[in-house]
């Protein structure tokens, strides 16, 4: 399977599992509108296919899996609705689109966020699964990368960089909480929801989920600097005009560079022990690098 | 014990949970430090006290039966913070104390209600609970009362329904899934947190519930307009204000007066199978509508 199959394969699996689970109750139409506009929004679905990618490792991606991609790209809209209020990060335009408090108004954008993150806890603790032990896991996984000890810390730490020098320990400090929390979540989700892996495994994707979680962030600051406004969808030099510290500033652009293939490398020997199995891990890895939006 | 002691003893073991829990990381403590703002600003703990009475009718409360009343207070907290924001109630003072966004900031104060709602989750998904099943029934409960089945879709009705003349039906549909969907998880998570109970027994419970779910609400409009700023911690009249519809509007302050009492009595009733164990959940009753603030 190509880059682009996967890819495929992943956003028709997790958007049906989403739009099934999401159509079945709408006492306001309105909040449930502005849910699906932020759920379906163009995302790239990057965290669903870490989840799908991993579950293939250890056996077939059942509806737990699912459940978990769903899950974890619920929350991923949360945050971006919330961060991109006006008293958060300011920002009029998402991938191209009005962010949500634009097309709608910032309290139906605050509720649509609230509601997304109990939605996720909806999509893991739900009775048909069957599973209290995994289910459980996951929620645990999930809790555990999304709110204090995870990604809201991250936008807090964010917030709080404004205007400020750091150094670069700081900055991975607070990228590991602002996204690599959740790509890490979004992978562990994958291997557990199958009940297929070892402690040993986890460790593995643990190494390839931190060194990725950060190339991420790495090429996103690069490609801040490097690409147009029409191929990022949203304006470029934001983050550069927002007086937010990036790794082009700190170590240069050829530093950052040189950073992103260096994590990228320890990626793909992370995942070695996997074999053939782990292609589809090593080609989100070669894409990570690769893209320019 | 009588219910000044019953206050009390919840208010102490809800508090005490809710400290050692929160306690244990802090790697933002700005962040740490608004969600124990908002959690310890005095309030009432009614829905804990309703936990605690239902676990009572059961067996003894145990540690799911903090964890459910932490969580619940979590998730109350949460809405507090969000609905106070200037993008929606635009309250600064709440029981008598500058709200969330004032003593913070915007950015600080959703953030912190983001993070209270996945502590709420937290509490009730900790591996120390070893009771995967039970968990899980705690968690549905609380997803369905607080997410889009119930407080958020409350909220987003309460907003579209400023300036807008609306009857009775549609004003209790309203405070169903506001406040009276939490107020009815606080008993039905209390009574299963135990794993006493009957299917007859939750019924039971919840006909108690949505009586005094809606007497509260009630009650409040009375108190909006009976009672003086200083007694409510809240500026007087601030829903009439608001334009917002109330009881006392739609049935005047008699008829409203009146419809207090028959639900308070159809609460009464509800639990009287129980006998004198269900002592709390009277009092409680009681309380609601003799409380002046």
């Amino acid at each position: 399977m190509t880059l682009e199959d996967f890819s495929d394969y992943a956003r028709r699996r997790v958007d049906d599992y989403l739009t099934q689970n999401l159509n079945q109750y709408a006492p306001a139409a309105h909040l449930q509108d502005a849910m699906m506009y932020s759920l379906f929004n163009g995302g790239k679905r990057v965290r669903p296919m870490l989840t799908y990618a991993a579950a293939s490792l250890f056996g077939t991606a059942g509806e737990l899996t699912d459940a978990s991609a769903a899950a974890l790209e619920s929350i991923h809209a949360y945050s971006l609705i919330h961060d991109d209020l006006p008293a958060m990060d300011d920002d009029d335009l998402r991938r191209g689109k009005p962010t949500c408090h634009i097309q709608y108004d910032e309290a139906t954008a605050i509720l649509a966020g609230d509601a997304l993150q109990t939605f996720a806890f909806e999509l893991l603790s739900n009775k048909k699964h069957q599973n209290n032990g995994i289910q459980l896991q996951l929620i645990q996984e999930l809790v555990y990368a999304s709110g204090r000890h995870g990604m809201v810390t991250g936008q807090m730490i964010d917030l709080a960089n404004v205007g400020k020098t750091i150094d670069v320990k700081a900055l991975e400090q607070m990228h590991q909480h602002k996204t690599g929390a959740l790509i890490r979540a979004s992978v562990r989700m994958g291997a557990i929801s199958t009940g297929g892996h070892s402690e040993q495994d986890l460790a593995a994707l643990d190494a390839y989920s931190a060194a990725i979680g950060l190339a991420f962030q790495v090429q996103d600051d690069i490609i801040d600097i490097t690409s147009d406004t029409a191929t990022l969808g949203k304006t470029q030099f934001s983050d550069e005009d927002a007086n937010k510290p990036t790794y082009p500033k700190l170590l240069g652009l050829e530093g950052a560079q040189t950073l992103a293939q260096n994590l990228h490398k320890q990626a793909i020997v992370a995942i070695s022990p996997f074999g053939e199995k782990a292609k589809p891990l090593v080609e989100l890895a070669n894409y990570i690098i690769d893209r320019n939006h």
